[in-house]
Formats: C-alpha cells, sequence, structure tokens
C-alpha cells in the first residue's frame, strides 16, 4: 500500500495558496508588515544599505564596523567577471529575454567557481557572495554585449547599486540621487517570505542538489509575469495606455473584460504592500526630475480606480516600473534588476533549507484515466 | 491583515509529505502500481517503446501507426545540435558535475530555439520535442568534449536509446539486447507523479515562466543525492565496499550508524518500488553478461538485507545503478541518462501546469526575531 495522502483539499490546484510549506526566520508577512529578520522593512528602507541588508538576512544579525567593512571587501573583489566567461557569455545570442540569458549566465557562473561542489555552509556562504557580486556585473555585461560594447568592469570600493548605474551608463559617474534611491530599491526587493522563487529556490536544494541549480531555478521562476516579470508588464501596460487620459477607460475595459491589471493585487496582502507605498513616493519624485510626471500620473489613478472599483491595492512591481524608467534602465531589464537583490533572499533561503532539510516530494491527485491495457501498434 | 492561513502543521518541514498539491492526471502511484496515463508501468516496459511513451505522456493516448511514423520523423530532424551551439559547448569548462554541464546546455538551448519565448501550447509541444530529441545529444557531446572528442552526430531514423548508446560508444553499431533493455530504462524513468523535479517543474511553470526555465530547474532538482543522483551514489557505495564478502558488514555498519543506504527505501511505496523489482532482473542478467556477477549479489544481498532489518524496500535507484554500470555508461552520467528519460514527464507536468495555473506561493511559519529596531552602525 502506498502512504497514507492528507488530502488538503482546500489547497487543491490553488498553488498552495495558506499552505504552510516550513518554518523560516528569514522574512515574515505579519499584519500587513513586512520583516527581514526582525526589522521592519520601513525601518530597513530609511536607514540600511544594501550590502547591510544582505549581511542581516544571511547572518540573522546587523553587521558591525569591521565586519561590513570585511564584507564590503569580500563583494569589491568578486565583482569583477572571469575574462574567459565574458568570452563564453559573447558566443551567447542575445536575442532572448534577458531573464533567459540570466539563467545561463548565472548557471555557467558554476564552471568558473571552485565551490560548485562544495555543499558545505562555508563553501554556500562563499558561493552566495560571489553570486551576489557579480550579479549586477551580468546583468550589464548583458547590456553591453547586444549593444556591441564591451562590459565595462565595476570599481573597487563602490556598492553594488552605484556600480550597477555605472556599468549600466557604459562607465559614466552615475548620479547620487538615483544610486540612493537604487539602493533603496534594492533593500526593499531583497527577500519576501516564501514568494515563487524562494520556493523554487528550496524546492530545489531539497534535493540536496547545489547553490547554484537552486539560484538557478529561481531565477527561472522570478522570470515569469506572474512573478517578477510583472514589473516590466507594468511599463509595457502604461507605454500602451499613452496617456493621462486613457487611463481610466483602460481600467474600465480590463475590469469588464475580467483581465489581470499588471503590478495590481496580492496574493499575501490584502490591505497594501507596504514596499509599494515606500515606491510609490520615489515614482512620484523621479518622473518628475525626468520632466515626464504622467507615467505617476497614470500609475496613481490606475492604482486609485482598481482599489475604489475592486478593492485591490498595487503590489511591489507597480510603482518600480516608472522608477526603473526613471533611472533610465531599459524595460526588459527590469526583471534581472530584481534579481541583483533577490539573490540575497533566494541564498538565505537556500541556508536555512539545507540547514533543517527534507526533500519537497508532495503528491498528485489522480484524475486521468484508469485501467487501460496495451494494445498492439496496428490495432490503434 | 494578511490572508488568513491554513497552519497544515502535519506537514511543515516535511517537505510537503503527504500533502496534496495539484491534481494530474499524467502518471499515479496508486496501491503500489505506477501508471502512466492509465497504464501500469508493467504493461509499459513490456510492450511499448521509449518513444510510443513520450507520445503518450504528451498526448494522453498511444499514438496509431502513422502517429507514431510522424512523432518519430519530427524527433529525427531534432536531434542534432547546431554547430554554433557545439562551438559555446566547447567553451564551457567541464570540471563540474555533468547535471551542472547538462543544467547549463539546456539553458543555453533556449537562446537558439525560435520558440523561446512563446508560450502557446503548441510551441511548448515543439519545444518538448526539441528538448526531448537533443538531450541524449547533450549528455554524449559533454564525454566527447570532456575528452577532447568532436561529439558523434545521431543517426537518423533509430531511436534515442539506440542513438545515445551509439553517440556515447564514438560511433559504434551498439548491442541490440542493450539498446533494447536501455529503452526499457528509459520506459521505466520516463516520470513518477510529483517527485522533487516534476514538482520543480511545475513551480517555475506557475509563474507563467517558459518550458526551457522549468525544465532547467527540473534538472537542477534532479542533479540532488536525494533525487537522481541517488543512481550515481548507488555505484559509487558498490565500489567502496568492494567484495561481496564486505557488504553485509558495510550495511550493519552504516544500521548501527543511522547512515542512510543509497538506493533504499522511498517516501512513498512502502511496498517496493515497481520499478526497482524491473530493473533488479536486468541487473542480473547484464552484470552476468559482463562476467561481473558480483555487483548484482552485492546490491540483492544489500536489499534483502535492509528489507529483514529494516523493512525498507530498493528504488528505482538502486538496480539501474548496476544496470548502467554494465553498459559502460560512466558512473557519472548515470544521473544525465535519468534526466533524458525524465524529461518526457517534466514537459508533460508544464503542460498541465500551464492548462490549469496557479502560481505556486505557500506561507513560511516565522520562528525568527521580533521587533528589532535599527541600530547606527557605531552603535552595534
Amino acid at each position: 500500500m502506498a502512504t497514507e495522502v492528507q488530502n488538503y483539499e482546500g489547497a487543491l490546484d490553488k498553488g498552495l495558496e495558506g499552505v504552510v510549506a516550513c518554518t523560516t526566520s528569514v522574512s515574515s508577512i505579519i499584519e500587513n508588515t513586512l520583516n527581514f529578520r526582525g526589522y521592519t522593512i520601513e525601518d530597513l528602507s530609511q536607514n540600511a544599505s544594501f550590502e547591510e541588508v544582505v549581511y542581516l538576512l544571511w547572518n540573522d544579525k546587523l553587521p558591525n564596523k569591521s565586519e561590513l567593512a570585511a564584507f564590503r571587501a569580500d563583494l569589491d573583489k568578486e565583482m569583477k567577471l572571469d575574462a574567459a566567461f565574458i568570452q563564453v557569455l559573447k558566443g551567447i545570442p542575445t536575442k532572448v529575454h534577458p531573464m533567459a540569458w540570466l539563467r545561463s549566465a548565472v548557471s555557467l557562473l558554476a564552471h568558473w567557481d571552485v565551490d560548485a561542489n562544495d555543499n558545505s555552509h562555508a563553501a554556500n556562504l562563499r558561493k552566495s557572495l560571489k553570486l551576489t557580486a557579480k550579479m549586477s556585473s551580468i546583468v550589464c555585461a548583458y547590456d553591453a554585449i547586444r549593444n556591441g560594447k564591451d562590459p565595462v568592469q565595476p570599481v573597487a570600493g563602490k556598492s553594488i547599486a552605484w556600480n550597477f548605474m555605472y556599468m549600466l551608463g557604459g562607465g559614466k559617474e552615475p548620479d547620487a540621487e538615483l544610486v540612493k534611491i537604487f539602493d533603496t530599491c534594492l533593500v526593499l526587493h531583497a527577500d519576501h517570505e516564501l514568494n515563487c522563487s524562494a520556493f523554487a529556490t528550496r524546492v530545489t536544494a531539497s534535493s540536496l542538489s547545489d547553490l547554484h541549480s537552486a539560484v538557478v531555478s529561481a531565477i527561472g521562476a522570478l522570470k515569469g509575469p506572474l512573478h517578477g516579470g510583472a514589473n516590466e508588464q507594468v511599463i509595457l501596460m502604461l507605454k500602451k495606455i499613452g496617456t493621462l487620459e486613457k487611463a481610466q477607460q483602460f481600467v474600465k475595459d480590463a475590469l469588464d473584460a475580467k483581465e489581470k491589471v499588471m503590478g495590481i493585487g496580492h496574493r499575501v496582502y490584502k490591505n497594501g504592500d507596504p514596499r509599494a507605498a515606500l515606491l510609490r513616493k520615489f515614482s512620484e519624485k523621479l518622473t518628475q526630475k525626468i520632466g515626464e510626471p504622467q507615467w505617476y500620473q497614470m500609475s496613481s489613478l490606475i492604482d486609485d480606480t482598481m482599489y475604489k472599483e475592486k478593492g485591490l491595492m498595487p503590489n511591489v512591481d507597480f510603482y518600480s516600473a516608472t522608477v526603473y524608467y526613471s533611472m533610465k534602465i531599459p524595460t526588459d531589464l527590469f526583471t534581472p534588476v530584481f534579481a541583483i537583490s533577490r539573490i540575497a533572499g533566494w541564498c538565505a533561503h537556500a541556508f536555512e533549507q539545507y540547514a533543517n532539510n527534507r526533500i519537497y516530494r508532495p503528491r498528485g491527485k489522480w484524475n486521468g484515466k484508469n485501467g487501460l491495457k496495451w494494445q498492439d501498434l496496428d490495432k490503434r
């Protein structure tokens, strides 16, 4: 007899909605508040650098001065991409979505990592540091390569946020205000409890597969339009609507057709995603700064209308779209930018999974045919 | 307020053991019997070719003569690897585990696939066909490249099993009996309900990410020693034991130390994995054929002892190890060989997920710190 199955019908075919899969001490969503390791996202986004948040997520404590200095120095050492690795990257056709390219690049990174086959926690910390340091370099290398340019090398002693804007800008000193806001965006996106890509990380890690495999799964999951891919979809939607005047009608039409409005609604938050509230301010500020306030105004109108009509509120992707747009980040890099931050959370979830592991192996409920018998080819 | 959570404590931190995640009509495990689309594995392994099983898994029916001929012709066309793709593969260092290499190669394959960005079912069927046709070519290309040779091109009009043995053997006509048994091994491994890699496929697909991303996640999950990686571990264990005389003591020591014996036990089957029973016969036959019956004898003794002592029975990985060993497949290719077959099931699960999708987004139960407040760097 097969193992007895507890049939949680309530969650069947609902993407495990409401099912608690594991304990976690990485991040929590309690009473509409997002916490990383016990600190609220409001507190962190106001005070912390992305590097401090990465350290916090991995070590369950904020670094002191010397720990942070050492951590930054370690990241500095690992930001550069190996010349042989860049050579292979140049051989990959760029005509797929950059998230597919990122997936391939991060998978390939394992082949140059001396720790690739070592699954100890010490090795996983080293691999996580390398992945986090290199992620923005890879995304910027993609953008350089597809434009027929050589990737810009990162500058030591600068933050991940600074270097991303520097490399993406082709080696120009980035605007300090944009760097500050981008750094905060990285903080806001660093983790989010058992979201789909964190769960994908844990599922792959749970066979005791290696960290690169787990992170590559996460990138694949993040790529989808129901997850990280949504921020890209938001800006495409705004561009399609075109002007403020058409925004209300657009929402009305979408509601009538029962179509999803990208970036609106969240399975877990029903009274608003705290990250969206923070990003909304940045969106207002930056669209004004670039002289295109209409994108914020349209977003704001859609936001308000959706709340009035359906009680739905924006999620993290809704306002990050116009923030990234204002930073002149190419639209198709919005989701890769999400990955530059979320790698921190994925690694933290992998550590937690490895430390208290059981392989993810749920059951399926059979709804297919029964008792069929083989028929030879000429009788079919 | 956050969504109400149904706290299924019974499954918490247990890898969703006993939790039904979704309905499925791909394969079932009912009363210790494994069925693909309603046909028992015993029936299929005795009668079906791997190609017929792939068709069955994807189309929910066995192909008739003309359908099978057309399907084989389509596979024929897609088995060859693109020259530019092989060139990139040659640039990837081979000093990682072949499953990491396979993960990278399959991710890269997307960049040469015109359907990569098309998520329609028709495109997904085409992508699945290409992936299934090319998987064995990729694994054999890896083995050629690491040995400094040019990959052997597959032969049209021959089965996947035949071509695998032909390419792996450097272009020599393979032994017909081995091809037949290998084909049956592919049938046996083609799917297995909600195993970890099928679940990884579905989790990644559930963000509506693309098929390559879903399959790459699955390869990552299969790589782990608690999943597909186990067949490789079994042969390493047998080699380490060395002789039949030492096998009983090895099991005794493992039991005393409460160590896991690779390939023994299964979460779902408690009265024996039906695939193991079928593979056991092949193991006996083939180890004799190559004049090394001790590997089967050792396996058999470990099997019997584990049952007597712990009531545990072998899973699919236990006897496939000695079967693949007898076929002179390099040990570190055992898990990639698993992937050559399981790609069929992964694609079927992806189709099913896309057709009735909800994003996988469970919850975590918080067990971390609460209510912490930011402290400035110099006060830490």
